[in-house]
């Protein structure tokens, strides 16, 4: 890890510009890192790249950083998004953080008919992607949706861009090691024949999509159906590793 | 997840025979999912398959299982083994599972210059293993071997077995974006490039290795740098990565 803090902030950034910190950020700095006046530190707010500064001024609730030199350029990260169904609490943050650090652009969770909760505190996952973003070296830091039902997200859903679905957690019979009937292309093969465009990875809760749901997603023409090995993997195991092969194959990984 | 239980078991298996359980997992099956006698169970010991059991009768301390015939002749994972330095205590328990999920054929943990921790409580991530291997429908539970210092894993190290070194988290100066000098060739062209023989796979602590550590492995005939794309991966985040990667591209991903 990085021993200079990272911070996201929400205003312009510019070379001389001076930026204010509050709150929980100004707590860390000051009482968990006890920094003052002269300690160096790193911003970045998803527009205007990174931003070496100086903290100018600290009070015990409060610091004015000098932005004293740009670092990085504004980049995006590719255009993978992540949908997936809550879990408990513990698994979702899991999620969330390595979401945001595998680089996924956006979250968006799925309320599925056997989804764990149907209902998602959105701000504390923000919370959560936010620090991840400061951690991982992002330049801006993944949305997470509000939660919508898989439904009403696959009859909007644009068609340009891949639905990847993991089809993991079969119902009971549907094992992965009984046999190759209706058992998913490996997602490495599906990607190498996939293009490069816009794409989204959907992960279904711990019991797995429904029968029906599962036969929806298989009979829309932007949905590709991949396996993830003879395991059973949980569903945010899964989440990982679809986003890592993504990004491996057909994202940012490349040399 | 199976509805039906799945334990890991120590003894024998054949058809007709009968297994005690007691302990935690008798406590499991009689207090926590209140099954009784009649309930259907699947075993498996690492040795010799797994086998649809009934529970032939209960206490609330102990059980007696029949097992009443094979349903999955053993197979073995990929010799692919996890070699990784300890992290905080959530955190590793969570690689051990992932680990575990991924197949892993062994964990190694290992000590390094920087290592959060120099002890580890083997005994208490073999559990976590083994919970980890009856839900993901492994035959086998990788065994979480005795901590060792990485000098001394290095010494006396097997050159067949190939050791992917996962170059993340170097030192301040050396961010994955500040260039290619020194830079790790992404991981799927260097698995692309090696052989399919047993490998392994290092991931060092939150600090990073040393600069020695890293000289060291960098100069070792058996080790492979290896990329694991443009942002700071969290220790466990490149564990899970490595391993899919791994599995997806040289394992038991394929179709």
């Amino acid at each position: 890890m990085s021993a200079t803090p990272r911070l996201y902030v929400a205003p312009d950034l510019a070379e001389g510009a001076e930026v204010s910190i509050e709150g929980d950020q100004a707590h860390y700095l000051t009482r968990v890192l006890r920094l003052g006046a002269g300690a160096p530190v790193r911003v970045f707010n998803g527009r205007d790249g990174e931003f070496d500064a100086t903290i100018a001024s600290a009070t015990k609730t409060s610091l004015r950083l000098c932005l004293t030199g740009r670092v990085r350029l504004q980049q995006a990260v590719p255009d993978l998004w992540l949908l997936f169904a809550p879990l408990k609490k513990a698994r979702t943050d899991f999620l969330i953080e390595k979401a945001t650090e595998l680089g996924a652009a956006e979250i968006h969770p799925v309320i599925t008919e056997r989804s764990d909760a149907d209902t998602v505190r959105v701000d504390r996952l923000q919370r959560i992607a936010i620090e991840a973003a400061e951690q991982t070296e992002r330049l801006d830091v993944p949305p997470v949706r509000e939660a919508a039902k898989l439904g009403a997200i696959l009859a909007s859903w644009n068609p340009e861009r891949v639905l990847i679905y993991a089809d993991e957690a079969g119902d009971e019979g549907e094992k992965p090691w009984g046999g190759e009937a209706g058992r998913a292309k490996p997602m490495a093969d599906v990607l190498k024949d996939a293009g490069k465009g816009s794409a989204a990875i959907l992960v279904g809760p711990e019991g797995g999509f429904s029968p029906g749901e599962r036969q929806r997603l298989r009979n829309l023409p932007f949905v590709r159906p991949v396996g993830l090995g003879p395991r059973i993997l949980r569903a945010e195991t899964a989440a990982v590793a679809a986003l890592t092969l993504w990004q491996a194959i057909s994202g940012d990984w490349k040399a």
